[in-house]
């Protein structure tokens, strides 16, 4: 008997976007359909990601070069590829993973102003075809989201950032959104909690119904 | 006044080459002909990157998928170019450097069977065109530098590698500098120390009088 391959989703979205209490929700969602789900995250996801993660995010090398910090999100990349979402999906698990390759399309293309194909020769390099299934992008005005994330303490090396900075962020994934529509799914996340989350179960409920249509 | 631009010489070798003290002897003779030497190694070189060395030679992630250990060399390689190596040469200064790039293809190439070319595209990506202007690498049988290392303590995450690694390594240094003559002078690191500085000596005059020519 053969396994059918698990399927990878990944959740994006800028400052005060909803991820971490909206991940959980997807979460649920998955499980009560019985789907079996690995829970993970970028920049990290695997010990040695952690501690790649602890540098990036970490005040400690706040003066490092774009090309560092990219190379460095590929690094833990690659890594979460070969030891955790691979063998998750090849063993037919889900694999839930809050932020992957889109992130450094808005952060470090978008924010930092890297050539966006200096970023694909990357993610080729690194991915080698592996792309999420389905990416949902939680998706809400620049100043709203700060107001939000402005509720929690002690801010990362990319939350100091500018107003300006996070704008391009949001512009970028938009664009990928556009661009990549049979992949990503807008949620609108301005709203309440709780019309967000009817957005969110529309979207995984279809997913997981064209998926069982494909296994028919 | 335009600044002539520094010089860039890297030393490569495998275990037990002698590339410690040897380098040491490489800065005083530069130094005895008044040029200002900027000296440092890889992995590592600026905070960040002997961070990251920390994690790639340290035991603690022994099971690194061999894409990753190359993308951090390449990560800790960006930061000291942009850090370190290039405002040192732009101000004039000489860069004298504990491996490079050659290491890159030796090790993770060589040793660990990385594709030549996936390597190449890296090194594209973070190098765009710098390169050594002088490289020594000096060689030795394998077994011999392996018994001369073995007089250390604490082999780091590479040391513990077998005979048939380090054999492959030797054999790409040594394709390496076959391809490129013109950058590699080859030193017979395996006979004694003085006889090895001798051909060192040798090279580095005649490196320092080419500049010194193209100059006039």
């Amino acid at each position: 008997m053969t396994i059918k391959r698990g399927k990878f989703i990944t959740v994006e979205g800028g400052e005060g976007a909803g991820k971490s209490s909206n991940l959980a929700f997807i979460r649920d969602l998955l499980e009560q359909s019985g789907i079996e789900v690995v829970f993970t995250r970028e920049p990290g996801g695997t010990a040695l990601g952690e501690d790649i993660r602890d540098l990036l995010l970490g005040h400690k090398h706040t003066g490092m070069a774009s090309d560092t910090e990219l190379m460095l999100m590929f690094a833990a990349r690659a890594e979460h590829l070969a030891r955790l979402i691979l063998p998750a999906l090849n063993q037919g698990k889900w694999v839930l993973c809050d932020r992957f390759t889109d992130a450094s399309y808005a952060y470090q293309g978008g924010g930092r102003g890297i050539d966006m194909e200096r970023i694909r020769h990357l993610e080729t390099w690194v991915q080698q075809g592996i792309a999420p299934d389905l990416t949902l992008l939680l998706d809400l005005p620049v100043q709203t989201g700060l107001d939000r994330a402005g509720l929690r303490s002690e801010p990362d090396r990319f939350e100091v950032e500018q107003n300006a900075f996070f704008e391009r962020v949001r512009a970028t994934y938009l664009e990928i959104a556009e661009r990549d529509q049979h992949r990503v799914r807008i949620i609108d996340a301005g709203v309440s909690l709780s019309q967000v989350q009817k957005q969110i179960e529309r979207a995984i409920t279809e997913f997981i119904q064209v998926q069982g249509n494909l296994n028919d």
